[in-house]
């Protein structure tokens, strides 16, 4: 099997149990992480362990990096082969969400790049697919970003994350939020990158995130014909260890650059 | 009939009309108002004219109040029976939206408060109604805003709106910002009300905002428990001319009256 065709067969059975659980949300275990706003909840584990043993069995010498429990942390070999994955990007959103943007995430790295990719909103029922150098995709159709060629009429999701991360974030992206057409926060990385790569939003802000939040739809956006850095302009890498992100239809990049903080 | 079933039945058939134009809404036109981003398409026009025709055969003496063209003005005798109405309140997400964030909304005022109010999420189908006194329902569903009582676990809607207006909420909502649990911006007024009355949102922030933004939603949220005020805490009202808005649930809205900074 095809690591992409996996990745597909596994959004399809995890969309399925997501749905499940959102219908009954009321019912799902919810505990906290770092801090209060740090969800977890019953279904980010089931949805965990559903990608983890389909890895597992297709693919059994694999690494896997995972936003929840034991799989939390990078793996040895930065190089080797690498499974990288959020059961549910936007947890907070899943709890008590009117509009349910909320993700699963797929990546497969390979010397420290994603090579395929796939995110799925549950929900709405779309599924974003890329491997590299063939382009995205949601639902078949070919994907590119907008051709806004301006920050002042851009559309900028500008994640303000939990508590620790927002006098970082208004530092850094006050300028950004000044200048930009609309201001967007949704809280959920993978939500906001896919509609990047639709074409439906021109531009994603970040002062931390972790690999399982972008490594698969950086490859998305990148394959729509978007660019993605850290803030610093330099290259956006999943194990790099840094914190950090912008992504955009490449157009306003360098103009975003150039507005963001870093001091 | 009263001024409720009207509102009921006028929103069923903006919804229908609205979930018609989005789904063919690379054809629609738009055009700009008062700067690049404060968009105008004919779907606001048409879902305009068709809630006016609706009132005007009604209730023919009555005022309206309305966002588009000739209606946008506030009526000559502030204490007369006035219909307040948005067509599309989320103009932006509903000519990009990945996520249809945007709603209908109609609030029958008399006395200078609204009485009887209406919002309509057309995609979702949700259907948000509120007479005083009576309650807010959600298709049929008694509502109640939330019990949380602290902002630091608190769900803060901070309406960014244009680019004017960016500067003012950066310096009104910056400690809001760092002290809140979570921060949304969806930008469309009508959502994140009906998400507090829903008990879904615990908290909206805005330092403009017009009438047919708040008059019916302002309602939803007060049958549902909550409250709404201005950012220095005195009465939010329909036809004051006042700019700036704070609705939440109630039992955070002092510790947020405190933390907004209005020099």
């Amino acid at each position: 099997m095809k690591e992409i065709d996996l990745i597909y067969s596994l959004l399809k059975e995890a969309s399925a149990l997501v749905c499940e659980q959102y219908a009954r949300r009321d019912q799902v275990g919810v505990t906290t992480k770092s801090n209060p706003n740090d969800l977890l909840t019953e279904a980010d584990l089931a949805v965990q362990d559903l990608i983890v043993e389909g890895v597992a069995n297709c693919f059994p010498g694999d690494a896997i990096a995972a936003e929840e429990r034991d799989f939390s942390h990078l793996p040895d070999d930065r190089e080797a082969r690498c499974w990288v994955i959020d059961p549910i990007d936007g947890t907070q959103n899943f709890v008590r969400g009117l509009f349910p943007m909320f993700g699963v995430s797929i990546a497969f790295v390979r010397g420290g790049e994603a090579v395929a990719a796939g995110v799925a909103l549950p929900i709405s029922g779309d599924c974003f697919l890329a491997e590299y150098g063939s382009g995205a995709y949601r639902d078949g159709a070919r994907l590119r970003v907008s051709n806004v060629g301006s920050i002042s009429v851009a559309r900028v999701e500008v994640d303000f994350s939990g508590p620790p991360e927002r006098p970082g974030t208004l530092r850094c992206a006050s300028r950004i939020i000044c200048a930009a057409g609309q201001i967007r926060c949704a809280c959920a990385t993978v939500v906001a990158l896919c509609q990047i790569a639709a074409g439906e939003m021109d531009a994603f802000v970040h002062v931390a995130l972790n690999p399982w939040d972008y490594a698969a739809a950086q490859l998305i956006v990148e394959e729509a014909g978007g660019r993605a850095t850290r803030l610093d302009g330099t290259p956006l890498r999943v194990f790099d260890e840094r914190k950090g992100a912008l992504l955009s239809n490449g157009l306003i990049h360098d103009e975003l650059l150039s507005l963001a903080d870093r001091t």
